[in-house]
């Protein structure tokens, strides 16, 4: 199993890159990478290149730069080579920390969509009231627009992915809509009910509403892209606002309030950490012909191990070949 | 300024609401109060009828109810009786802790739209990270479909409300969007931008993400209904899976953890009551003929009192005929 590795995305790259890779490397003795950065900036950490082949990148594309533009222009950069890398067959999976919205753009126009899958989805896996336990929404931003047939395919990618990587014997599908009952929404999400319901190879347990993406009633929530990126903002917003808020609080009060909040600090740090980082691997794009997956920009080395554990494992599982072996005999339009 | 109160809505019906209406009434020499509901049940708590004329109502709109047909059928509730005192010129106001839908339909159906208004809106006062400072939402659910002139309307409304009732001279109007760039969003954002940008009696300083919701970026934020319901759900759902996370914890932690616990509770309790109630009085039915305020069915009596504090300035400011008055001499298609 080889994975192409963008050693120049993200807040820390390409140190956190780096040392997450040797890793992963040293623990999984069936993980080969390619390595694609600026040899001299990643030098200092990549110490041992066992399994590691490194590949120079003379380009780095930045949060700052235009997706689509970013990747039509800088072909030398680490992103669009390692892609070109799983284009050509060299590499099975592709992974970056760097910008979102051009990872979505080379997955799609590099490595190319899966046939029969109009659009792609991003897929972060999210972490529930219940400890130990996550949820799937797709898609949560790589399309604006959705059409219902859209919606159709990702929840079949969704329960396919739940099923493998997290081992869900049928896999709980639901999707998000203003209301629970089964006419609720719009035409669109009228309409995509409808189609969830008969479609004989998902597990669908109807319409759920957002202030429930987070109470563990579903394993996959398949939405519309813009509500599905809204509603992910808006939760890790919250949960961010409210954690900062409460630290603010704690440490600006009196004595009293400070000794308390020692007392309590590793009973906090505990949900701390659940709600606001992700040690749930990162956000898959599914539906191009291979694993791509982005993890935070702000990630630290345990997330970067985190991510390659996932990919290995939708490599071990062949998430991908079953997804295009479904759409072989199953026409979604 | 006489107001209509339904006096059976609420999970504390009548209870909080009859108390509430003669707390605010004893406060406010300016009020007087219609109040519709069961004469029987509303008895044990209606010690005062100063300036309160009680009318007694036969049948109540429930939360199980379907909205619109119960509107159509229940002429005879408290909710729909209360309506038609507005539409009749008799009550100025309508005031429920009822059904919302039901309180849509109703507003919509018997008080009737503002001519030039094609669809109201439903629009909640939201706290913010900084103490104090609020932020309106519109449209958070009043509709599933939305048009580009729709989101114009409302922000003109809510700009209106802002303005007079907030006292903020020039309020900041945003759009809630997939992104900041003025391009972002479909098709129909992108009109909308266009709109607020182009409409010189807004302060429109552009697009807003949902992570940024309460961030105090903005004093109004319009959003299509769909998303705005998602993203208000969201946001509520993952504010209160936090804080009872964090109560839990605390509860089930060993002796440390919960006499720490005890020494922060009034700190946690600030941010608690910030988040999780509301102080900021009920959601405004944005569109029709006369204020027609909605608070939550679980509310408590002050929460009645200070719906009720709002409704009176809604009269006081005269926010609704301003709006008909804008929208007499500005056509917005």
């Amino acid at each position: 199993m080889k994975i192409a590795v963008d050693a120049m995305g993200g807040d820390h790259a390409p140190k956190v890159v780096v040392e997450g890779v040797m890793k992963a490397r040293d623990q999984w003795p069936d993980l080969e990478f390619m390595m694609f950065g600026d040899r001299e900036k990643v030098a200092p950490y990549l110490t041992d290149e066992t399994r590691i082949e490194f590949i120079q990148a003379n380009s780095v594309i930045t949060n700052e730069d235009e997706p689509v533009k970013a990747v039509r222009q800088k072909k030398d950069s680490s992103m669009v080579m390692a892609a070109q890398a799983v284009k050509a067959g060299q590499a099975e999976a592709l992974f970056s920390l760097g910008n979102t919205g051009a990872l979505l753009a080379t997955g799609i126009f590099v490595i190319g969509r899966i046939k029969g899958i109009e659009r792609p989805a991003l897929m972060p896996t999210l972490p529930t009231v219940n400890a130990g336990r996550v949820v799937n929404l797709l898609d949560c931003g790589a399309n604006a627009e959705s059409k219902a047939s859209y919606l159709e395919q990702w929840a079949i990618m969704g329960s396919i992915y739940a099923r493998d990587i997290r081992q869900i014997a049928s896999p709980r599908v639901a999707l998000l809509n203003n209301g629970t009952e089964f006419d609720k929404g719009d035409p669109l999400h009228q309409e995509v009910y409808q189609r969830l319901q008969n479609n004989p190879a998902l597990n669908f347990i109807g319409n759920i509403e957002a202030g429930n993406l987070l109470q563990d009633q579903a394993d996959v929530i398949v939405s519309d892209g813009f509500t599905g990126n809204a509603v992910l903002k808006a939760t890790e917003g919250m949960a961010s606002l409210l954690l900062n808020l409460i630290k603010s609080t704690l440490l600006s009060g009196g004595f009293s309030v400070k000794l308390g909040a020692a007392m309590i600090k590793p009973a906090l740090g505990e949900i701390k950490g659940r709600f606001s980082t992700s040690d749930n691997g990162g956000a898959v794009l599914l539906g191009v012909n291979a694993p791509v997956i982005k993890t935070h920009g702000g990630s630290d080395e345990d997330a970067v191990i985190s991510t390659i554990v996932q990919i290995r494992e939708m490599l071990a599982k062949q998430t991908i070949p079953q997804v295009i072996d479904y759409l072989k005999t199953h026409d979604i339009k």
